[in-house]
């Protein structure tokens, strides 16, 4: 019987626990599943026979290391810089292990050693990335099998509210983790190549530099640029490419209106602000304007950021309740994390809501002396806040990688 | 016999060494002027029977080690990260340092051990920090002293071109270290304190948030926030004051015409640039905007960052050859790098050229029921290009405690 350890039970490993507990008689598996929280294990687990629910501490170096050992195949859900320390355990052990997150230059350096050991270190097993690269590489590799020459390759792909549950002017929810979404774009300029001229756009721009996309059936999404788009060439064998961009959707009108926190400086997650324990709502805002007394919050912020009294971002930024006299109800933090804070009291899920992924791909290429364009795209909406469309695209891929990877 | 010996003999040394030098037969001194460029140190020197000059590599730490042993007072204008190497050697032979520099954490974790080595590790004692620390101070206590109640300080100093000399669009010349003009107000936001609210600036804000100051005799003068005004109430004993804020002095229109470079991305220094090698200063410039092959670079720039027809920064960036299609002329190179390449084309000092220094610094307070203010200000400009005020305001406050150090 193969022992299948998977380290974290949150929202994004529902669909991945039921599909392998699914597939456990069938296969002869047993299903281990350890969490900080057991009854979060256990309610995913549901009493399946094939599967056991455990306290897990992934800070507990002693138990990682037996339960690694324990085990033959190993999926981390832990959070992306937590894997790497399980994935040295996999290579002294040599379990082959699975991810969904981007590879870093830490656990790069495990590739050698790994390579040794005779283990698989499967990472990017996701949705973005993992479903990405697979249905790119796909219609790539068509493409190139054809005689095609490729030119051209756009991929963006976002985790948004369904249309179903999208009832705020921002259109958008924490559907995943909202530090994440807070700090999306920092760390860098984000690079990418487009008809052979390299292009570098600073945070700071991000926002404003968005592509509109139709999706059919799903309306208009905006595309903003991920951090590092080139590293991809050569993987993708692309790399001679002469327009190469990947990118981050939300729903239209988002990305100008977050551009307003940019320029304030609240996603700013580099210094602790000083008494916030007394502040508001208001106050957090007032902080990033010229001191002014005898002038509104509102005023001030609209001249610093030319908000035209029309503009229907405005309502966005006053639906969160930033001019709000309301406690902002942290010790110390961070702008990003009042920010966060604040956020999560407005972009939280109804019981009945549901999310949705929407991904899509452009591939510009030359045939038989002729331009063609191939469009595809994927948009999965969740069942409930359980069995998530996030959880179902990250967990799914892993759970039959782990399927062919054991069998 | 005193030995003093100063390590790097570059522009910020001359007149230090001539003080020392001037100082020597009276003093009894022997000033030892070591530096990479021995060439350098000789000319300093001048052949002054008290002084020498010596070929010293700052990294050799064998020979920093020798030379610091057989001094009696070290004083390190090295480049502000190396004088920590030079502390430690200081404290462990119990020779005394003085710095022009910043106190870094580094330096600061050093206290106790030189407390205890009864060595005395004196910073900040050039300009700025420096005078800036000493003519501020000086009019604290006397208004302490008379029993006023200070609530605001403002401070701001600037390296500046002299009037005599300023003749280009940017009223700005490099009449210092050009790499820490590009980078300036990177590295976190801004932090000041104002009517007791806390102030926080973003570095993409940074340059549109200045205050014009009016300087008799020199006219006006804008400056925008140092990094962290706050970590200097504590020192100077204003622990409570409402309005507190240090900054750095342009002239007038600098910093708007400098954001185009902060908003465009250049002035990033956390990158190497893909194919410099082969670009043009418009292709550096391109690579920041849109791809759009029908309209010009300057259309694009002009649109990007809705720069008007007659606005009269335009002048500012055509006059460094932005646009020309001059080859860069570095191989490998971030875009700071670029950029301060670029400028150091311009931005040179001609030989009959001097610079300045301008300090100016605003006590507001209360003394029996009134409101009172004061404000001071120094203005020095250089005799030439060796003895500039840069060189005078840096050196001479360090060769004067030296003096009262060996006395």
């Amino acid at each position: 019987m193969k022992k299948i350890l998977v380290i974290g039970a949150g929202r994004s490993s529902s669909s991945l626990i039921n599909y392998l507990l699914n597939h456990s008689t069938a296969s002869g598996w047993k299903v281990r599943v350890g969490d900080m929280d057991e009854a979060l294990a256990k309610s995913k687990v549901k009493g399946n026979p094939h599967g056991e629910a455990f306290l897990l501490n992934a800070l507990d170096a002693a138990q990682c290391e037996e339960e690694v050992k324990a085990a033959d195949l190993i999926i981390s859900m832990l959070p992306a810089h937590m894997h790497v320390d399980i994935a040295k355990n996999c290579v002294r052990f040599r379990k082959h292990l699975i991810t969904p997150s981007y590879i870093t230059d830490e656990m790069k350096a495990l590739h050698e050693e790994a390579e040794k050991a005779g283990v698989l270190i499967l990472n990017e097993m996701g949705v973005d990335p993992g479903i990405d690269h697979m249905s790119a590489k796909k219609v790539l590799d068509e493409i190139a099998a054809e005689g095609g020459e490729i030119h051209t390759f756009k991929s963006f792909t976002g985790g948004l509210i369904a249309p179903e549950s999208d009832n705020n002017p921002w259109n958008y929810k924490f559907t995943w983790n909202p530090r994440n979404v807070v700090l999306a774009g920092q760390g860098g300029a984000a690079k990418y190549i487009q008809e052979g001229k390299y292009k570098y756009i600073p945070y700071h721009r991000l926002f404003r530099r968005t592509e509109i996309i139709d999706i059919p059936e799903f309306g208009k999404f905006e595309g903003y640029a991920n951090r590092d788009s080139l590293k991809y060439r050569s993987i993708y064998g692309l790399d001679n490419i002469p327009t190469l961009c990947r990118g981050t959707f939300r729903r239209l009108g988002f990305c100008r209106a977050w551009d307003a926190f940019v320029q304030l400086g609240v996603t700013d997650d580099s210094y602790i602000m000083e008494g916030i324990e007394t502040m508001t709502h208001r106050d957090f805002i007032n902080s990033f304007l010229t001191y002014n007394p005898w002038d509104s919050v509102e005023l001030k912020l609209r001249y610093y950021l030319k908000i035209d009294q029309d503009d229907a971002l405005w309502e966005k930024l006053e639906w969160l309740g930033l001019f709000d006299e309301t406690p902002i109800g942290l010790k110390k933090a961070t702008p990003a994390q009042v920010l966060q804070h604040i956020l999560e009291k407005k972009w939280r899920l109804d019981p009945e809501d549901k999310d949705m992924i929407v991904m899509w791909h452009k591939f510009g290429f030359r045939m038989e002396g002729k331009e063609r364009e191939i469009q595809s795209s994927m948009v999965a909406i969740g069942k409930d806040l359980t069995y998530t469309a996030m959880s179902d695209t990250v967990g799914l891929p892993i759970a039959i990688a782990a399927k062919l990877l054991l069998s």
